[in-house]
């Protein structure tokens, strides 16, 4: 089956740049061209490639001790993680032009980003993370014959990013209110579906429940521009809270419906389940962050004395409230202060801890607690899909101090 | 002597790009250029031209309709203003080598920033605003022989940004404490003065009251990435709530001073004086930012109907708590909403007020209120200088509703 898909997506990717491919919905088709990409494909060449990882050309990771500590993610820094190519470029020449569907309310309607426009602004910031970022520490631990398919993310699918927007709620209100029975928000994105294949198994189409409804944007702008063809230009459906695959890219349809999508990404993939098992329906959705922290600073030798550790927390659906840091791998703790504004529950929060640290060899690991009480694992149980990794001990960083 | 000046300048920059000149010290300078300077200059190449205004090669404004809903504006739009040439590009290849002299301290000395990132880390949001933003609003109301020289800025001196580095208080403590009598905390920039001409007559030395010891921070860090040389990198002394020319870009020594540095730029330029009178160190500084806003949205011709008008209201040394919005010209007012995280009381807030608006002209004007009750005047008396405008009534946005 896997050896399969790779073929297919090979054979796909010989029809040309310009072809849109099949390649790359599933992780583990991403993972299997890891080794030979190593430069920024075209639609991201933008960015800064000093400070990036390429998985692939559909997954780029963001290197740990580029992340700064001014608490927002620069765009040319930010990770990206497509799961079909995306559209042509042409769709963010006119951003204002892009139509969305608008399904599930009482008066129906496509609806420009210009007239979005004027319905309502709202300003968010959101840790936009993949829901596969810390693959590679579940990978680490499995024995036999286990498996866990999908590009070996470390930490850096993960940035915080302001987005700008209208509220959907306040969609929804124009459109005359929800239709009766509707308990998810079904967002579809634009990429477009090759012939001959089957949509339901590439649309990227998923659905949140509806008690997101007031949290929801419709979002053109990220970090004080248009939002690029790469991070999900003209328009994104920002699900602050949740996990990256749910803010759909791109989106062309907004649904509110009585049940999930049947679509596979929705149906099968992003499933919380067993290593060995396959995903199904009745299985947890990859939805909502848990807490999660890790070290930014330092990351290499470091001189003795005075040293300040840094790291980003965040709590998912939940403001982050504490986080402690261990310079001994966990056997003890000290409190780590936030610095900078607050962003907001949805925001990660930037710590810091001034220690005295003598030479020698020291395990740097972050623990974080949200204002619900939630706190880090040390390691959470494996997963199939390697989703939402966020143990504190497998991120420590091992420093030699001279 | 404007001639005068304005031939030496030209004459400087005849010397080619790499040569330090001197031109451009004095705002009246900048103003000569404005009508033959319209694209980027080499240092800020890497600048998004279509977002700026140039109006010299050390004076370039954000264009209104670009500032954007995110809070935070991007490098690529930052507003600059430089008073003399930026050093060579070559003090940002290695930031952390970058050496600054610590005086007025009980153990004076000289520290490297990878010494100061070991003292401490803050962060902080600030708006970063020209002393002489909105001078063309002062310049537009000159009689007679009246005249205020210096770059004709609307609203686009000014952003929004997060700068990371160590907090001033930290290095004076690890240095023993302030020296005695201390009143002023002065930065010296490390532009290079061309021989033959007096420092004191091109150094860029501020001094402001001790009393921002505790805000000040050596930032190393803007907006996520280290600091460019185009916005004063390696480092940067930022004063929060202070107006520009206050935030000593490349900064070179911090002093502990009983007295305000007798540099010209501190001296006689960025006075509080009224026109036709020449500065004096008698008169106000230039430092504390007062309340301000203005509208960024919408900028021309929109469609009848819902409108939603945007735009960015600070409170310089104070948070901004309200802001009014008129669509009359100021005859009748309505509360904005603020939108998006606070990121603080030195930083602006976006606020968005909902209209709707049949066919007609209208004009659209913003008054805010700070956290202490100042209030923006209507229209703040002139001064020599054309500096610190606050006036609501000057900025507003005439619209046609079709």
């Amino acid at each position: 089956m896997i050896a399969t898909s790779t073929i297919g997506r090979r054979t796909f990717l010989a029809g040309g740049a310009g072809a849109v491919v099949a390649g790359g919905l599933l992780e583990f088709r991403s993972e299997a061209r890891a080794q030979d990409a190593t430069s920024l494909p075209d639609y991201a060449k933008w960015k800064d490639a000093d400070a990036l990882i390429v998985h692939s050309d559909k997954t780029i990771e963001t290197k740990r001790g580029e992340i700064g500590t001014s608490i927002i993610t620069p765009k040319e820094k930010l990770y990206i993680r497509n799961n079909v190519n995306a559209p042509p470029a042409a769709i963010v020449a006119n951003p204002e032009d892009w139509q969305v569907e608008f399904k599930g309310v009482r008066e129906p309607k496509t609806l420009t980003v210009a007239e979005l426009k004027t319905m309502g602004l709202a300003t968010v910031a959101t840790v936009l993370q993949c829901s596969g970022n810390g693959r590679k520490y579940f990978q680490d631990r499995l024995t036999g014959d286990q498996k866990i398919s999908g590009t070996p993310w470390t930490v850096g699918a993960a940035g915080c990013v302001l987005w700008s927007g209208v509220p959907l709620r306040a969609v929804v209100d124009t459109l005359g209110g929800a239709g009766d029975g509707a308990k998810f928000v079904t967002g579809t994105g634009g990429e477009e579906i090759p012939a001959g294949l089957d949509p339901k198994d590439l649309v990227v189409e998923r659905s949140v429940p509806i008690s997101n409804l007031d949290n929801v944007i419709l979002a053109w702008e990220m970090n004080g521009k248009p939002i690029s063809l790469a991070h999900g230009g003209p328009l994104r459906m920002i699900v602050p809270g949740y996990s990256g695959i749910n803010n759909v890219k791109y989106v062309k349809t907004v649904a509110l419906t009585e049940v999930e999508t049947d679509a596979k990404i929705q149906r099968s993939s992003y499933r919380m389940h067993a290593v060995g098992e396959k995903g199904a329906p009745e299985q947890p959705s990859i939805w909502e962050q848990p807490v999660k922290s890790w070290i930014t600073a330092p990351l290499e030798g470091a001189k003795s004395g005075r040293i300040q550790i840094a790291g980003v927390a965040f709590g998912g659906m939940n403001a982050v409230a504490g986080v402690d840091v261990s310079t001994d791998g966990g056997q003890t703790w000290q409190k780590g202060e936030f610095i900078g504004p607050d962003l907001g529950r949805f925001a990660w929060k930037v710590f810091v801890l001034p220690v005295e640290l003598a030479p020698g060899t020291y395990s740097l690991v972050s623990r974080a607690t949200d204002s619900e009480g939630n706190v880090q694992p040390e390691e959470p149980e494996l997963n199939g899909g390697g989703y939402s990794h966020n143990g504190w001990r497998a991120p420590a960083v091992e420093i030699n101090i001279v």
